[in-house]
């Protein structure tokens, strides 16, 4: 039996590294040799509390995160046709189960048994080789590199709210919040032709990295009026699109002020808190839309293709890499860098 | 000069009915001779207390109200082409701009600029005669009373709602509140083909009027648990669209637990409480999406064809019918009676 | 081994009723004792020619036709949790992947790898038992008959119709050819709100049968001017939604001429002729769209609630009954008959 | 009275200059110093045969040209709030009504009684100074010069093609014919965010412009077999969207087979001849859906954002530039050069 290591938590902010069986390669799958895996939000909830959200990790036994990832393949299945060995591939980490009512109507991310890599029970992908369905493996075209490919699945989070939110070309927008799905969804706005794009947070580190990556201006909120610095950019229109990444009570509050008459909110950020005090007299005044965003359905290979095109330049996210060795060390920074960590990879080779 | 009689509010609770001269009739217009005019809660709000939302009347002058109405051509400008004497029309009561960027994209309900009857400074139509633009006179074919065509105002909000709420063949939808526009709400979605249609009310006499208009079943509220019976109604599974009539604190802070995942919440009814405390972990957890109704646009034509063609019996909705010279005693009604009175309507000649 | 009797052509022209085993049911699949079995028109080109378009049957082996069809659950697999024996469903014939992009974005009906009953090399229906993937068996309500759960699925072929022509409530609507699939949609059109709804073909008796299914008007365009029929039934204007179903090049050429500006096109029918001369000048000029109907998705349970609720009455568009026994009567009569029979169906027990 | 020189067609092939009155301007409106105006393939059909489609110029009288234009505003009417002197502008040269039930549900392209600019009996733009509506007039932002404005108008065409092929992120297309419009539609997809973008005509000067301008890829359809490539570009699966920009038969009938199943194909080249031998055995396998193409709608302020915003390089389609004095000249070479003449404009001053 072929064996490799895998990254565990043992308890809360704590890894381990341990040597596991590689698995066998079923009939509709292949193995991949993971070479990127990033951390995600949910991942240093993971790490850090124990649970996200409603889900926990049941902490009496060790624990795999780990759900963006991109390898190559190593082995095929009988039964896989579109893959071969030598394809490099991002996995997109929610196998859903292509019979409910939510699959048939191409809503799968709403699909009741879906199998999410890295949320409880389901282990996920920090380790050196996955057996995956081929059809949840998307091959990279030659000028995608597979740290971009483990970054796809973020991205799509963003080109989901930019698809929820109907962004247009020469939309006006707002993104609320500049941490990882902040920026994703302010790169996806730009590959779907977006003209004004502005970003609002707290922190200054993370709004220069949105003029980095192509906001047409940001606002510190916590420095400025953000209502009247609203008021001036869009001549008191608002905008035709307002994004909510950052899940708080306060910014969550803030959208149906934010937004045009006829306008679109969209909510990606998951609150902490479950009721928000809310003005739905302006939501119904101004005919204001809500969208919300859950995962992603059906996105992946455009936003491969967006990298690929060069619309957008995912890999300038990563502001920290660590290899698997110092998996650790990478939980740690994640979990204490509340400044200049955007988004962290794990090099598993 | 023709003169004609016209209701004006003088004060508060204090109907007048005055000799004003019949107007001129413009190029573009038609001089209509009224026959009906129905009693909307705007007009109930404004003659109780001299308010209704942010519009106020101002009461040191004479105030005419109604905006739904119906009648008979009497007169054609030399421009108009569409129309002629003796044609029965009902009025579209919002004359917007045509010019502005809503009034383009074909969302002329939200124009800046629309001049609406009744809301204040624009007089109303409780009078025998108005000059209209013949544009907004929509002819009613043989089989469709005057009675009916003043009806098609409230009608269409309901269609417009059903629009939002993008109701479909087969859907499973429940509204919250059987006042006058939940009513209309309930016949737009049966002649949009929705399947299951469940109505809620806190008053039986509402309730009964409901299921008389085709309602699959009703719950009283205050009775019943009404979460208790979402569930068993849908087996669990929450309604493809939830419709908020009522613009009651209570019922929108119950549409996130009423929607189906994937589904639909239309906000119909107006609040009076501006912030309203809402469960958005619901909305996320089930990726719902939330609509808006402000007014509506282009349903004129498709209201009066699902009456002519049969598919709801609007007149059905009418439980009180006045005359021009007891408008009085109908406003009176109209504001004080809590129980049986869903629809006014003044019968002007 | 419990043995059934089912029902092969043998040649051309010629049925078998032969004993055969009942299948075993897979752990997600139920046996239903089936009911009835309509005749469709590619069972009636299949038994007669061999062929339907480019599918033929090998003619050197029994075939079973027949793929419209409802029953009762007599048995069901260990893994399924939404059916139990004693259910009365009707069965979606078309077998899916759920794995492919078309799958994946809720466009089954183009599945590259479906398996549709009928068509061969795959055996269809025409026997007492069939085991099934239950969640391809919708279950009927009680006030839906299994003669109409047999209908549902050429009523899904209309009720798709509607859904690509996204017939709207009051919408005005033309529908070439009153055969079977004329029929269908003409029961969906009424269901989703249409307004004035007119058929036309060649054949008096479908007419009549048109006007029995609430058709507006009827025009038989062997006799009458078609074209000078849709201007003065339009006033000039043209039909919001045009529906082609009778695949006849004649029908097809004339759709250009019915359609209002910015209106809808939509071909149900399949031609024999794979050209058309087609006049795209008026698509231009009207700005036209065309779209086109590929059996259907995701209809089964609308079509279903239609019925129940009692919108369309579908077991009128049945003309003849014949029982198993007299298979080879009843599909001699479908291929002869081409002026009473709208649609035969078997019952099997 | 302030005069202008304005250029008019006196006959067919031949322009003259006259002295013409500068004109007032009305209520709503702006007087326009124009700075550029386009040559577009309409104005060189009417100035080499007298008509273009159904419209003719009645050459008993002096015509005027042109109507892709602007300027900057050197006067505004009294009723004018969102315009100033010194505004740059791009002018939509359709007047709609505002009042039709196209207007009124956004489509103001098919409003029957627009006024656009050249086409007959409607004079053009080929002048110094015009007074137009403000409402018509979009302001420039500062990085967008006024021979980037001219060129607006034809990019709007390309911008509306893609909208009605609704172009998403990632999407595979296809341009047949690479002339003016073919460019502009290849830059809007461009700005909608396309993936692979492939460009077929017969010119290769053409075809090297396609691929300065963005194209993934070109095809000379006189050199190489299209049908085979296009397998060979798309692995067999055909395109996303397909473009008709070319207008001849021979590509129109090229559509169906170059479509993926379930794809769109987008009529926007319009065909002197009017009826197309077309293969709809292929649409209907395929689930085709045809769009077509009418001028354009609601697009000046995206497509001028998307200028802006630097996502396409408008002004790089432009050839050739002549100043108002030698218009003669530059229609001329219009007529004349079918190599390198993609597009010309006439610099006003």
């Amino acid at each position: 039996m072929k064996m490799q290591k895998g990254a565990f938590m043992r308890g809360t902010d704590h890894m381990v590294l341990k040597e596991i069986p590689v698995p066998e390669v079923g009939e509709k799958e292949v193995l991949v040799s993971l070479e990127y895996v990033g951390i995600c939000g949910s991942d240093v909830h993971y790490f850090h509390s124990g649970n996200c959200g409603a889900y926990k990790v049941d902490l009496s036994e060790d624990f795999m995160l780990g759900h963006e990832c991109a390898g190559t393949v190593v082995e095929v299945g009988a039964g896989v046709e579109d893959l071969k060995v030598g394809d490099r591939v991002a996995l997109e980490p929610g196998i859903t189960c292509g019979k409910c009512e939510a699959c048939k109507s191409g809503h799968y991310n709403l699909c009741p048994d879906v199998v999410f890599l890295a949320t409880p029970p389901v282990q996920g992908c920090n380790e050196e080789y996955i057996a995956f369905p081929a059809d949840m493996c998307f091959k990279l075209p030659e000028n995608v590199s597979t740290k971009e490919g483990a970054l796809i699945e973020p991205l799509s989070v963003g080109f989901y709210a930019a698809e929820q939110g109907a962004v247009n070309t020469g939309d006006t927008v707002i993104i609320l919040g500049a941490g990882c799905i902040g920026l994703v969804t302010l790169l996806a706005c730009k590959a779907h032709g977006a003209g004004q794009i502005i970003v609002a947070d707290l922190v200054d580190a993370r709004l220069e990295k949105a003029m980095e990556l192509g906001a047409t201006a940001v606002v510190n909120s916590g420095k400025e009026d953000i209502f009247e610095k609203v008021q001036e950019l869009t001549g008191g229109r608002g905008f035709d699109v307002v994004f909510e990444t950052a899940g708080s009570a306060v910014t969550i509050a803030q959208t149906p002020f934010f937004v045009r008459r006829g306008g679109t909110i969209t909510l990606v950020g998951i609150s902490a808190q479950e009721e928000i005090n809310y003005n739905f007299a302006q939501i119904m005044d101004k005919e204001a839309t809500i969208k919300s965003v859950f995962r992603y359905k059906n996105i992946y290979p455009k936003a491969i293709a967006a990298v690929a095109g060069g619309a957008i330049d995912v890999k300038n996210i990563v502001t920290h890499e660590f290899d698997l060795e110092h998996i650790q060390e990478a939980y740690e920074e994640a979990v204490n860098n509340k400044t200049d960590l955007v988004k962290a990879v794990i090099k598993v080779k």
